[in-house]
């Protein structure tokens, strides 16, 4: 299947001149979404990990199928003052605009590996503060797994350290 | 396997009084997460409907991976502000403060059954919401389905022409 078709693409959302990926229309469809996750699972079924960390709010929506499939705990990464827990935070830019990342202090132990996923990688300003909280915290990020990578932002030599998953490329 | 036991209770969070139930917990525990999803899918295998609804952001968690498991089109029902396309909106009031929830307007088409996701019913204000924006659609709500349940708040009968189902009890 094409999965790219699935995907709508809004203009000038939210701010002129950014191209949005929306990715409702992919979700709704059940053949599509199953093939999405399918081909995510695929693609990190042979890495050695303990946990799957989404990324508030739409990795969550990939991250928590994938730990079900995968029998492996899911970690919530939040955006500020949604964990009630002891956390810790990390601030980074983005696209558009800037953001806090949160995890739980006791949401990683020493040692344990973790793939982390978000819907999209942009410049991987989130993507990066995610990986530096799982690290503060005494854990090793096994990857990262995007559904959508935006290549000419090229966020991935921004993640240069790490192994760095995506299935559909835009330009921008 | 005792599920409840696998929830974190944190009090007075996030303000005096409330007994927050911190389900990272459960989600971090992969055996508790599977078994939470086999629990919340079997409660709706026999039921008839179309999509799995997931309301922002818990609601993700636990909607996404039964969206895949049953082979339905997932649709997330959102905070303001976060979808790009042409949305509906509606105000509800719920345990602490207020909220408003949104959708896209052609997430759904006429007669089609969904069952709304969530992780915790209160006072039933964030579902009640939900299930108005269904049905302004043109939808129609199969069921409710919660994994906490917080019994003294009696969400269920704001609830009352609806099926409505839950995994875990609390008082509140």
């Amino acid at each position: 299947m094409d999965l790219k078709s699935k995907i709508r693409v809004i203009e000038d959302y939210p701010k002129e001149g950014i191209s949005f990926k929306d990715i409702t229309t992919l979700l709704k469809d059940k053949d599509a979404f199953k093939e999405t996750i399918d081909e995510l699972e695929k693609a990190i079924s042979n890495l050695d990990f303990d946990y799957i960390a989404g990324i508030e709010s739409r990795g969550l929506i990939f991250g928590a199928p994938l730990a079900d499939r995968l029998g492996k705990g899911f970690i919530p990464i939040r955006k500020p003052g949604k964990l009630p827990g002891a956390i810790k935070k990390v601030s980074y830019n983005l696209e558009y605009g800037s953001g806090e990342l949160e995890m739980h202090e006791d949401a990683i132990s020493q040692g344990d590996k973790v793939v982390i996923i978000d819907d999209l990688i942009a410049t991987g300003g989130s993507a990066k503060a995610a990986g530096e909280l799982i690290e503060s915290l005494g854990g090793k990020v096994s990857a990262f797994e995007f559904l959508i990578e935006l290549t000419s932002l090229d966020g991935r030599s921004y993640l240069s350290d790490y192994e760095v998953i995506s299935l559909i490329k835009y330009d921008h």
